[in-house]
C-alpha cells in the first residue's frame, strides 16, 4: 500500500458494465480517486450498482454525473459515444480529462471530439481486457492486471493529461502504450475484431448443419469448437457497434483471412501433407511467444478445471462380477 | 474405491503421448487393468515412459508389446495406424480387443481392419479430450472426466467387446456414445477439425501483415486472438494426418464456413446493424448450452488466472507527490 496517491479527485463513470464496474472496483481498491459517481442508461443497472456499493453516488443522467468530475470515463458501446459526448459537453468541468474504453478509436474520436469544449483534455483509451460476461456484476478489480491499455490522444492533447491517465491505468496493473487511433483500429481488427467475427461465424456454421444435430455439436464441442463459443458469447450490442465502426479495417482483414483459408483448402485438396505440416509447425510457435509475454497462461487448456476420477462408474454387468 | 474391478488383464499401449499416457495413468489409478505394457517409436519417448513409471513394462516394438495383451490401444497419429496394424496383426492374442484413439474413424477402419486376424475384436474409439500439449509428460488421469468417448465398431463386432471397452472408458469418468465411422467423421469435422483449421489460418493471417508488427499481435492478443493460438499449437503431425484422412468432410465444412463468412461480410459492408445484432444474439446462447451440458466451465475467461492488483505501480512523478 506504499506510494498510493489520489490521481483524480472525482471520477465519473458513464456506463457500468463489465469494464466500467471493473474500473470502479480497481480505482477504489487502489485509492487513486477520492470519489466515484456513476450513471447508466437503464434504471435496473443503476439500482444494481447502488446495491453493489461500487460507487459513492449513482445518478440518473450523464449530465449530472460529470458535474465537477476530474476524470470522466465513458464505458458504453462505441455507437453511443457521440450522443453521450453531446449530452455531457456543456456540463464538463474546466480541466477535466475525458476518456472512454471503446474497442474502436477512430470513430470514437470522430464522434466525441466535436462535442467536447476547449479546456477539457480528451484522451481516448482502450483497455485490451475482458471476459465473455457483461453487466455490473461481471466486473472485478484484477481484470486489467498485465493487460495493455492503449491510449490514442489526438494531436494537441496535453502530455500531462495523457501521463496522468496512463498512471491511473498503471495503478490497476495495466501496461500502457500510445499510438494513433488509425493504427489502433488496424491492430485491433486483427487481434480482436477478426477473431470475434470468425468465432460468431463458425458457431453459425455448426448450428445450421442438416447432417449433424445441434445436440451432437454441443456434446462433442470439447474437440475445439467450445473455445470459439466463448468469444462468440460476448455482448451483441458492443460487437455490432465495433463492426460498424471499424468496417474498413475489418473488411480488409476478412479479405486476407479468406485468401489464407483458400491456401489451406488447396493444400488439403491436393493432399499436400508437407505443406500442412510446415504451416502447423510454424504457427504452433506463436502461442509460446504469447505465453512468454505474459499474455496467456501456460496452464494446459487455459487452466480449465478437471474434476477428479469417479469412485464408481462401472455399469452393472461389470460392477457385479468381481 | 468400491466396485473397482479388472476389465482387461494386460493392456498394451502403442504410442504414449498426451492420450496414451493419460490412459496409462487413469487405468492404473482406477485398477481396471492388471498390467500395462507400453511402446513408442522413439527411443527418447520409451526412456521417458520408463522414467515416469506409468507402465509396468516398456518394450521396443509394437509386435512385442501386443503379445498376450487383452486390450491393445493404438495411440498414434492416424496416418500411422495402418502400418502398425500390419505389424501387430500376426502377434495378437486370440480374443484380444484392439482399439485406437484417432480423431478420424473412417480412415482408421479402412487402414487397420484388413490387417487384424479373425478372432480379434476391433472397436475403434475416439476420446474427445485433450490439451494443446503433447508427449508422455503432458498426460494426466483426469483428462477424460466428463468428456465423450465415441466408439465406432464395424458391423459384426461382438457386443460384449464393445461393452467391455465402454466400461473401460466409463471407469475414467468418460461418457460413451456409439455411432458409425462416417457419421463420426462428419460430426468431428465441424466440432473439431474445422475449428482447428480456422485457428491455424487466423494465426497465419495475423502474422503475415505488413501494417501490424508481430510484436503488436502478441501484445494485444488478449482481445480474442490468443484463444485461437491455443488450439493452433496442437501437435502438427497429428493434425496433418487428420486433415488428410478426413479430407472430404473437412472440405465440405470449409465450403459452408466460407459461405457463412460471406454472409457476415455482406452485413458489415452494408452497415446492417440489425442483422449483426440478431446473429450475435442467437449465437451467444449456444455457449450457455455447452456450459449447461458440462462441456465447458462457466468461469469467466475459461478460468484463466488473474493475478492480484499491484502494490506499487505509480511512476515517479506521481509516486513522489503525495
Amino acid at each position: 500500500m506504499t506510494n498510493k496517491m489520489v490521481l483524480f479527485d472525482r471520477l465519473a463513470l458513464i456506463g457500468v458494465g463489465l469494464i466500467g464496474s471493473s474500473i470502479a472496483r480497481a480505482a477504489r481498491e487502489q485509492g487513486v480517486v477520492k470519489e466515484i459517481v456513476a450513471t447508466a442508461r437503464s434504471e435496473a443497472t443503476r439500482k444494481r450498482v447502488a446495491e453493489l456499493g461500487i460507487a459513492d453516488n449513482v445518478v440518473a443522467t450523464s449530465a449530472e454525473a460529470v458535474k465537477n468530475a476530474d476524470l470522466v470515463i465513458v464505458c458504453i458501446p462505441v455507437g453511443a459515444c457521440g450522443a453521450v459526448a453531446a449530452e455531457i459537453g456543456p456540463h464538463l468541468k474546466l480541466g477535466a480529462v475525458v476518456s472512454d474504453v471503446g474497442s474502436v478509436k477512430g470513430s470514437v474520436v470522430r464522434d466525441m471530439a466535436p462535442h467536447l469544449p476547449a479546456g477539457v483534455e480528451f484522451v481516448p483509451a482502450h483497455p485490451v481486457a475482458g471476459t465473455e460476461y457483461s453487466g455490473p456484476d461481471a466486473g472485478f478489480a484484477e481484470l486489467f492486471v498485465n493487460r495493455w491499455c492503449i491510449l490514442t490522444p489526438p494531436e494537441g492533447t496535453s502530455p500531462e493529461a495523457v501521463e496522468r491517465l496512463a498512471a491511473f491505468w498503471r495503478s490497476f496493473g495495466a501496461k500502457v502504450e500510445t499510438m494513433t487511433a488509425d493504427h489502433h483500429d488496424l491492430v485491433l481488427a486483427v487481434t480482436s475484431h477478426l477473431p470475434h467475427l470468425i468465432a460468431y461465424t463458425i458457431v453459425g456454421t455448426a448450428f445450421e448443419l442438416r447432417e449433424v444435430t445441434q445436440n451432437e455439436v454441443l456434446k462433442f464441442s470439447a474437440g475445439g469448437f467450445r473455445d470459439f463459443t466463448r468469444i462468440a458469447s460476448s455482448d451483441p450490442t458492443m460487437w455490432r457497434d465495433i463492426f460498424l465502426a471499424n468496417k474498413d479495417a475489418v473488411l480488409e482483414m476478412l479479405g486476407r483471412f479468406s485468401e489464407d483459408v483458400s491456401e489451406l483448402t488447396r493444400a488439403i485438396r491436393r493432399g499436400d501433407g508437407d505443406a500442412l505440416f510446415n504451416i502447423f509447425t510454424e504457427r504452433r510457435a506463436i502461442r509460446r511467444s504469447i505465453v512468454a509475454l505474459g499474455q496467456d497462461s501456460a496452464t494446459p487448456d487455459f487452466g480449465r478445471p478437471h474434476p477428479g476420477l469417479p469412485a464408481d462408474t462401472l455399469p452393472r454387468p461389470y460392477a457385479d462380477k468381481d
